[in-house]
């Protein structure tokens, strides 16, 4: 219950501005709990014996400032400032470090992706889907499929691909299995650990990190506007090169055609070179057609392409797979044949009939809607919210995610210390690199506005603005 | 329809005889489809105008020689003894050589193991708990467990170690994967594909092989009744041993507590030495209580403990998990840690639910009632019926599985393509030796029956008996 004395004296100020100090002082203090639903502007009104445009001026004007937010249908709700309640420190001490995966808590809002959002996956759909194969593929969820995946699901993700990528793909070429890094994994198992392998770096550190446990030399190789530099990529001796040609994680580089020939050209120019094409989110991109894949391209049958749904669909899904080029298709099948496919029957088949029956485009065509939508309306958060004139959008080519530097004396590692206090998910961009990061990388937020839900822009600002501070 | 005239004259025998002989005659021609079902006894007594006792008779006959087989409540069915129809050769020669795992068609029967049997695997129980987790763990279906699975798992898997192997397992210690050879690819990652591996010979291949795809320098060594020989052991310069003390497969060796000791005795007496117990299918021991695991008699933190779900629930449920000891506690977290636990949270959360809520424990219960009935069942069958003094059973201490040695001049490449042919699949207990098998493997099946029905054994030593003719 929120009973606030608001004065219509003179010097007082108008009253929606009371009303706004007041809610506002509420929520520092944490009197208001963080992502605590407001009252109804019509029911707050009632209350304080105020007009409803008074409430609502009220709500509009601590909504642009970023402490309370907005959901369609659901009303008004606090945006979480105060930093949130930790584990009593007796408690942590007991037990032994946890994974790096496993924070006390769920941080309470999280801008460095890897999460779907509840509220827009499609549940009813996959629901139905499961339901219908408990009921009638009973002894299909029990036989083991083929090692690289069942017929039927090969079959929806060639024909997915050739649809929305314009491949041309045989399902016999397609493998799949739990998810990217099993499928990196797997690549090192098959064209062997002994070669040197070039990464990007800046990049995703997993990748790096599984081919290294897998026993790989792994060589970082410099990534620039058009993504992998070539010239390095020759000069790091390397015999296998993972880039991602679609959108480059966390540059955001799109590599145009005339980078993907001198690639193409890398790998042509050596016997045994092979390039690994990361297709990470290329369904995800802010404007623009998609652009024709690598494997596409390549004429001599040396791009190994990476497909995951984890960003199109979940991270928690654990399915990916890899489109083999011809040349390498005996060589896979040797690697994948005396194994068990790693993902359930239950995920496979559902997946099959999620892409084969036309959810997933649908999906899709969602999905990107929504990301423009939330990026338009970050950009105008950005622009006109409190951190206008502190911080400046450097990288939003492709999307869905955005390079936001900070003009801020605090080093990286103070400005994630704080994000932790504030309980703010946030990767730094430095934090991407394989050695150390060069000094125009500081200052820099990775942020990832796939899961983000559209009306949460100016909450995000606001306690992104708390950092800088 | 069975219409067939009988003749009730001197000279022409038994009414019942008569009727077996005609049954039979048009099983074996395939007038009668595999798998068909008979009239009752009642109908087919009454379009032939004989009693119901001549049909039973018959009937009981038949059953007994294996060329019918009863299902309870279900009635009677003709054993599938002919060659199953066969694809096109031309279809076959258009399509690259499938994958290892991938046949033309679900072999007719499977002898072999690895498959659950879709009229005993819970899925009532399954669908409840799958449309629960819909309904009410939205967001943590999508939110990324911690790299080693979702608390609430590794919760469960503890408490079921504690009450089925009386193991001390902290939660902490348990680390899941998509299945076992996940794991065995885990463990080379955490432990070294530089040092030597042992692994049991003759013993599962596919252990061998995922342990030499990820680079490991694997030597085979010869596994005697009481499991992996220790001096064996020690002469093979390993400093990894894979030992599966609670039932070796396809021995059927169960390691007693001296060999136990012997193994532990061999991993103390030289720092680094490591033994990964496998524990396969200890849930489904035929008689007998389950034996200490060795890790619980460990006192030098050297055991590595790995369990999986594929055999007491579905190898299509992709899950497992290792125990590590405590002194390799910071070396897994360090190699599970920057991956994403490879089991959809759909597949951990519904796992999780199904042990801690009792099925698992009740579903074990009637798995191990009916392995016990099958094994009974087909021990008579393979004394009595057509394989009578045929073939001994020379091995069937611990089941789920038997060896079953064929007195036969056939060698057995032959035996295995003319299973083939008859649509059994079976596995030679030679095809599990690492190079050369010796010469008392000959002849020898190794017949797995813990997803065969109650009821299906005289059916399939019929079957068996053609494989011998």
């Amino acid at each position: 219950m929120m009973t606030y004395a608001l004065s219509t004296a003179r010097g007082a100020g108008p009253v929606y501005r009371q009303l706004c100090d007041a809610v506002r002082g509420d929520i520092r203090a944490g009197r208001i709990a963080p992502d605590a639903r407001l009252p109804s502007k019509r029911a707050l009104a009632a209350q304080l014996g105020v007009s409803v445009l008074t409430v609502e001026t009220a709500y509009a004007q601590l909504l642009s400032e970023g402490w309370i937010y907005a959901r369609p249908r659901s009303g008004h709700f606090a945006t979480p400032v105060a930093a949130p309640p930790r584990a009593r420190p007796a408690e942590r001490a007991a037990r032994p470090a946890p994974l790096a995966g496993a924070a006390a808590g769920p941080p309470a809002l999280d801008l460095a992706g890897g999460k779907a959002d509840p509220e827009f996956f499609p549940f009813t759909v996959w629901a139905k889907i499961v339901r219908r194969l408990f009921a009638e593929k009973r002894a299909e969820l029990l036989a083991p499929t083929p090692p690289a995946g069942a017929p039927e699901l090969r079959a929806a993700i060639a024909s997915h691909l050739r649809g929305f990528r314009g491949m041309d793909v045989d399902p016999e070429r397609v493998f799949v299995a739990a998810g990217a890094e099993t499928l990196y994994a797997m690549l090192v198992r098959a064209l062997g650990a002994e070669r040197p392998w070039a990464v990007e770096n800046p990049g995703h550190r997993t990748i790096a990190a599984v081919y290294r446990q897998c026993g790989a030399d792994v060589r970082p190789v410099r990534v620039d506007a058009s993504g992998l530099d070539p010239a390095a990529l020759e000069a790091s001796g390397a015999a296998v090169a993972h880039v991602s040609p679609a959108h480059q994680y966390p540059t955001g580089a799109v590599a145009p055609a005339a980078r993907r020939y001198e690639w193409l050209a890398w790998a042509a120019s050596r016997s045994g070179r092979v390039l690994v094409e990361d297709d990470y989110d290329s369904e995800l991109r802010a404007s623009g057609l998609p652009i024709p894949t690598l494997q596409s391209l390549d004429s001599a049958g040396c791009v190994v392409h990476l497909e995951t749904f984890s960003r199109s669909l979940a991270p928690t899904l654990r399915v990916g797979c890899l489109i083999a080029p011809e040349p390498l298709l005996p060589r896979f099948r040797e690697v994948f044949g005396p194994l068990s496919c790693t993902v359930p029957n239950l995920i496979q088949f559902a997946l099959a009939d999620f892409l084969s029956e036309g959810h997933f485009a649908r999906h899709m065509a969602r999905t990107r809607t929504r990301c423009r939508r939330v990026r338009a309306e970050l950009l105008q958060a950005l622009r006109e919210g409190p951190l206008s004139g502190r911080a400046e959008v450097s990288e939003d080519r492709a999307g869905p995610h955005l390079l936001l530097a900070l003009r801020t004396r605090r080093s990286d590692a103070e400005i994630s210390s704080r994000a932790a206090r504030l309980g703010l998910r946030v990767r730094m961009l430095s934090s991407f690199y394989d050695g150390p990061a060069p000094r125009e990388a500081a200052g820099r937020i990775v942020l990832d506005y796939a899961s983000l839900a559209p009306g949460s822009a100016a909450g995000i600002v606001a306690r992104l603005a708390q950092l800088a501070l």
